[in-house]
């Protein structure tokens, strides 16, 4: 049972080179295109998740309305339901699937909104981690059409810290022999396990430990969350999807493109949309620092940190209450404004 | 060539239960113990290191003045030297290596001090890392005996959120099949160089990447550093010698023994010794407000903190000129107190 539609894409040619056959941007929509088209948001996807993972925010009574707006689930390329490793035919099959960027990811979702809904305005666009690196470009790439923008725990860059954290990830992943450079037929459990325990020093801050917050959330020991909640995050996944997301991520960057031509302050200083940033204050690969830069050279934008011991996951896992009426507030406001 | 000394222990009863056999500490002394033995210095070794990492900082004129003081270099339990998983006979060689902690190791340097040197009072322990664990075990297990002590970027207990960062290290290097569960016979290199690789987004903070301080290093780019330093680092060591000193490390807490009972602040409450407690302001795996903590509970501590983008590094690397001046001047003034 699919649950999602599929816009078909055609064959795209990728920024950095490759051109992707039969490209498929997978989606789902929520609410109805009101006459005017002026009631549109686009809700992005973070790394390792699809449309199906981020949906619950979407109900009658919160900021994504589906009762008020027409809101697009984009799936971010790599993530198995859109053109990813696992899915596309040789020759770009598995370890071959070529980079696709953030901007590659906004171009064909651009295409999407404007030649299957005939959309011209957005009213929002949102997202958490990767989903936030996708908003920022949207507000960057499209400056005139979009109007709003929350990006959360994400940024418009990939800070080096951030892309040497991502290595460790990959590292992890990679060094099972079962990886096979990308070549397996039965995915390398051992490396996505890995790879879910090296996050998990990262996802979660000091204080999150420190408080023994996982017992909060249902887990009976700090070993069981190690194993429930961040093996088995990745344990569901395929190995070279991973990668290929993590690449996306370590090549975010706004102004690496014809519009900027890599003047970083440029870009920021190009995005229209009034904008609530929102990092997470103890968030340990997208630190406030960077966000609190890039808000300094956003001409309509707010930095409305999240205090939570969630760390980066304070921006939109939904795991504590407060954050999501924290970031609920902020997203009515914005709508409002 | 072999340029220390080695201690035989004969049989340790280890405080988690095993027995090893004919236990050995390997050691290094600098300069002559005085008539009355009132100038001891105990200086330790961190992760991954023997007292060849650390004698740079013995030298004329700084505070580990090898004309005034004796200093002492005991190497720590894991580390190839002392007795560790690589040169351990059956049955308690390689995976079977068992948990050995701090309070083994500094039991077993209190050996060494007392039987083989008579020495009663230790002028200043110190050391970075997990060297500044043991030197708070020392604190702890000795408080009559350690008259002062420096732990730079280390924990009196290891906080639940470093341990977890050090799973994912763990993680990330036995996930090399090559590693065998610990018995192979060739090192499992591609865990090894992933382990570096995971430890580079943690030993280094986020501000020393941003602003590309591995080019002031002398490393060509990022993939230099990350191939030079981290990967090299860890590939010259023995995989089952990592594992070791990591469990060591997870392990600690100054209060697991008999004489605390578990209760930490008691005996954090307990350590006599005069103390300058220096955490890195931007370590990411033993965050500064650890160390608030513990010498809110010190009767005798300053808190005083490397105000350093090497992040943990800071802490006794040798890295920044800076951070090893400021160092060396907080030594001093606690040998001149």
């Amino acid at each position: 049972m699919v649950d999602y539609e599929t816009f078909e894409l055609g064959d795209v040619v990728l920024q950095k080179g490759a051109t992707l056959p039969n490209a498929k941007l997978a989606y789902k929509t929520f609410g109805k295109l009101n006459q005017d088209k002026s009631n549109v948001i686009v809700f992005l996807t973070y790394m390792a998740s699809t449309h199906l993972d981020s949906q619950w925010v979407i109900k009658e009574g919160s900021a994504l309305d589906p009762s008020k707006y027409f809101i697009v689930i984009p799936n971010c390329f790599g993530n198995g339901f859109s053109s990813s490793p696992s899915n596309t035919p040789a020759p770009y099959n598995k370890a071959r699937f070529p980079l696709v960027t953030y901007y590659d990811n906004i171009k064909c979702q651009h295409r999407l909104l404007t030649e299957k809904f005939g959309i011209k305005k957005i009213k929002l666009v949102t997202g958490w981690s990767m989903a936030a690196g996708q908003t920022f470009h949207w507000g960057a790439l499209y400056p005139d059409m979009v109007e709003r923008i929350c990006p959360t725990a994400g940024s418009a860059r990939t800070s080096l810290h951030n892309f040497v954290m991502l290595e460790g990830v990959k590292a992890a992943l990679t060094s099972d022999d079962a990886f096979k450079e990308g070549w397996y037929e039965t995915q390398p459990y051992k490396g996505l396990r890995a790879m879910g325990r090296v996050y998990a020093g990262w996802g979660f801050c000091q204080a999150f430990y420190r408080k023994k917050e996982y017992l909060n959330l249902g887990y009976s020991s700090l070993e069981d969350f190690l194993v429930r909640f961040w093996e088995q995050w990745f344990n569901l996944r395929d190995a070279n999807n991973m990668v290929a997301m993590m690449r996306t991520w370590q090549a975010g960057d706004i102004s690496d493109n014809e519009l900027y031509n890599g003047d970083f302050e440029k870009a920021l200083a190009s995005i229209k949309a009034k904008a609530i940033v929102m990092p997470g204050k103890y968030d340990l690969y997208f630190p406030p620092e960077d966000s609190e830069y890039e808000v300094a050279h956003m001409p309509h934008a707010e930095l409305r940190p999240f205090d939570s011991i969630h760390g980066h996951f304070a921006g939109g896992s939904g795991l504590s209450e407060k954050d999501v009426k924290f970031l609920d507030d902020a997203l009515k406001e914005l709508l409002a404004s």
